[in-house]
């Protein structure tokens, strides 16, 4: 009975390693090369036990935690869609729900009905749990930025007005944490890391 | 207030970033380019979510997730010691004993202290749950061996009696991970992906 399962399970954790290949945008400080998404869970995830206390919401962290452990299992198949890319979005939501499908499916039915409802209700962000844990999944890569002079902002000619536009959920999330980065994001775009209006 | 804790919490953040740059003696499968710690304890978080069913004893799953996330960043200072070199040993638990003070002194001393605790409770192996971590942080690396042909127990000339005997704990903190890999290994070694004693 333990073998059924563990068969099915062991080869997720296989599948689940192509996460280590996928690229994002941001920048590790280490080396200048481009982080994957391995990486970032594990950041992420890291930053939900770290930053618990600034949750705008009561959260349960150890959901949040498992949320962000697997929020990016999709881009397995689907690749990591960027922020600020509009035109990537539009097939998105069909692109990744189609992942989890796949990649849940190969679960034992319990268990991956289980993790395919906690990425949907990441995705959704209408509960207290998956608004903080997309709250922490928008400050990382604002915080890679500020750590790397706006290496990634600068590369992809970002204004200032997209970042506010596309994280501003985090009021909610976490307004601690947009309270935070807010000024900082000023300050970016002071110095020219970030682009203005027009500018 | 919020401030006074989000300044060196944000600060552990960035210093975290650089566990991505820790290599492993693992290979990541796709690319065949070594595994990084970071990725590495996301890899194994997610493990701990996956198996939690197949632990040896009661384990409070959301702890030895935690546990699992923060139990290589000593490796930031110390660097990452393989499991079969017994000469990197001799001075491991001390040289990590100074990181783990170092790291998390530098978080506010409430959060700081619960950490090095988790972590110190990860490497006395003496709980249920830094039993079952324990065992996941092993079964990772074996597992990466058997889908890769054995490339880092083949670069490293490593025989299947040092697989049992470094990783044989399992049998306690997850029987039936060790029942499932243990004629795996002694199918590897068959095959000549792993060395016979004499051999």
């Amino acid at each position: 009975m333990a073998d059924e399962r563990l068969g099915p399970q062991v080869a997720f954790l296989r599948e689940a390693d192509r996460l280590k290949g996928v690229l994002r945008r941001s920048y590790v400080l280490a080396g200048g090369r481009r982080e994957n998404s391995a990486e970032h869970c594990w950041h992420v995830a890291l930053a939900a036990i770290l930053l618990a206390e600034h949750a705008g919401e009561p959260v349960d962290v150890a959901r949040v935690v498992r949320m962000l452990l697997i929020h990016d299992l999709v881009e397995i198949d689907a690749g990591d869609t960027f922020v600020y890319d509009p035109a990537a979005h539009v097939d998105k939501a069909a692109r990744e729900q189609a992942a989890a499908t796949r990649l849940f499916g190969t679960l034992p039915a319990d268990q991956g009905a289980e993790l395919e409802e906690l990425w949907q209700e990441f995705e959704a962000r209408q509960t207290p749990d998956a608004r903080f844990a997309a709250s922490l999944d928008r400050l990382l890569p604002m915080l890679h930025n500020l750590w790397s002079e706006g290496a990634s902002w600068r590369e992809h000619g970002i204004r200032l007005s997209q970042v506010i536009e596309v994280n501003r959920h985090m009021a909610e999330g976490a307004p601690q944490l947009w309270a935070y980065i807010r000024p900082l994001l000023e300050d970016a775009a002071n110095r020219g890391l970030l682009a203005r209006n027009g500018s």
